[in-house]
C-alpha cells in the first residue's frame, strides 16, 4: 500500500507557526521564516508560476523537487487552504496558490463546511467533511499507487499521528526560534516510535525523515 | 575571550525530560531515551568509569568524545546536579556520577542554596548563589582560554539564552517523541538569530550545531 507522509517545515522550538496568525500574515509574526529555504528555491518558483531562472539550485532545491514529484494527492486542513475556521461565505476564497496551484494532484480539504469541488488548472480541491480516516480513503483512491502527502497544519498532522495512520515524517528543522505559535506536536500519552531514516544538511535547514513504527 | 556553549539532547518535540521526573526516574518517564545513544558510546563509559571496550565507536561516540575535550568548565543547575530544589539537608546528596564524575574539570552549580565546594576525583564542583552571571565570570576564569559549557537543564539553558550570553548550541535531536515533559525552550519575545554551523547525521540522532547572534 502506499505511504501516508507528512512533510513540513518546523522552528527549532518545533512550531510550524508563529504568533497572532493574520490574514496578512497567515504564518504569524516571524512565520514567514520557517519557509525561507523553499521558496527561494528554482522548484519552488517554479511550481508556484515564477521564473524557475530567478531560483537557487542545490541541496535545498532538490529536497523540493524530489518532495513535489513523491505524492499522488494531499491532505491538508482548512485553515492551511483558506487561513481560517468557519463557513464558507458568499464569496469563498479560493486558497493562497492563486489559478494553477502548485499541488497538480487532487488535494482533500478537511472542514467542518461542505463545499463543491473546487478545480483550478491543473489542482482539484476536493472539501471533506467526515473526518480524517474518510480524507485519507479517498486520498489513496485518488493517488493509485503514490503517496499521499499530509501538508498540515499542526492540527490535521496531529490527527493523523495519534490515529496511527502516518508512516513517514519528514521535517524541516530550520534555524529559527519564533518563541510563540503554533506547535506541530501535542502533548499526550501515546506516542509512537521513530526511526531516522535520512538526513540532509544544509546551511538554511535541516532535513529530516523519520519512519514511524505502525 | 573563549565560547559560552549549550551542549544538550532534545526529543523531536522539544522536551530534555519527560513527564513525571522523581528520584528513580530523574528525566521523567521516557526522558532516559534522549541519551540512548550517547551512554552506549565508548568515550562515555570510559568518562563514566564503565569499559570502554564495551561501548560503541562511531559517529556519536565521535561527537561525544570531541564535546568531552572542548571545554575547561561547565555551569549546570542545581536540578540537574541532584534531581530537586530546596535545601541541601544534612548529608547533601553528591551528584549522580559517583567518586570520580565525568566532567574533570570545575563545575559551577546554579542554586539558592549555599554550599562548601565538594570535591570528587577530579572534579571540583562550585556552587554559586548570585546568578548566572557570576557562574559564568567564574567559570570562565576557571576555564581560562578553553570554552565554558552549559549542560542543562532547561531553565538554566533558557537563563543564559534569554540573557544573550550564549555562543553556541549543540543540539542532539533524538528520534523520538515524549508528549510531555520539560521544554528546552521557553515561549518569549525576544528571539535571537541562529545559524546552522555543523550537522553531523546517525541513525541514533541528529546532531545540529548552532551559532547564535550577539
Amino acid at each position: 500500500m502506499s505511504k501516508l507522509k507528512l512533510d513540513i517545515s518546523i522552528s527549532l522550538d518545533g512550531y510550524v507557526a508563529g504568533p497572532d496568525p493574520s490574514y496578512d500574515q497567515p504564518l504569524g509574526v516571524g512565520g514567514e521564516k520557517l519557509h525561507e529555504w523553499g521558496v527561494r528555491a528554482a522548484s519552488w518558483k517554479e511550481a508556484h508560476g515564477y521564473d524557475p531562472a530567478e531560483g537557487e539550485t542545490g541541496t535545498d532545491n532538490d529536497v523540493i523537487a524530489e518532495q513535489a514529484s513523491s505524492y499522488g494527492a494531499v491532505i491538508m486542513g482548512k485553515r492551511m487552504f483558506c487561513g481560517e475556521d468557519g463557513p464558507w461565505g458568499d464569496e469563498p476564497f479560493e486558497g493562497w496558490w492563486g489559478d494553477d496551484p502548485p499541488f497538480k494532484v487532487p488535494v482533500f480539504v478537511l472542514t467542518h463546511h461542505p463545499r463543491d469541488v473546487l478545480e483550478l488548472g491543473e489542482t482539484r480541491f476536493e472539501f471533506v467533511t467526515d473526518g480524517i480516516e474518510t480524507a485519507l480513503e479517498r486520498a489513496r483512491d485518488a493517488s493509485g499507487s503514490d503517496d499521499v502527502q499530509v501538508s498540515g497544519g499542526a492540527n490535521v498532522a496531529q490527527q493523523y499521528l495519534a490515529a496511527g495512520l502516518l508512516d513517514e515524517m519528514q521535517i524541516h528543522i530550520a534555524p529559527v526560534l519564533l518563541g510563540g505559535g503554533t506547535r506541530l506536536f501535542a502533548e499526550g500519552e501515546r506516542q509512537p516510535n521513530l526511526r531516522v531514516a535520512r538526513t540532509i544538511e544544509s546551511p538554511a535547514v535541516t532535513h529530516i525523515r523519520y519512519e514511524i513504527e505502525r
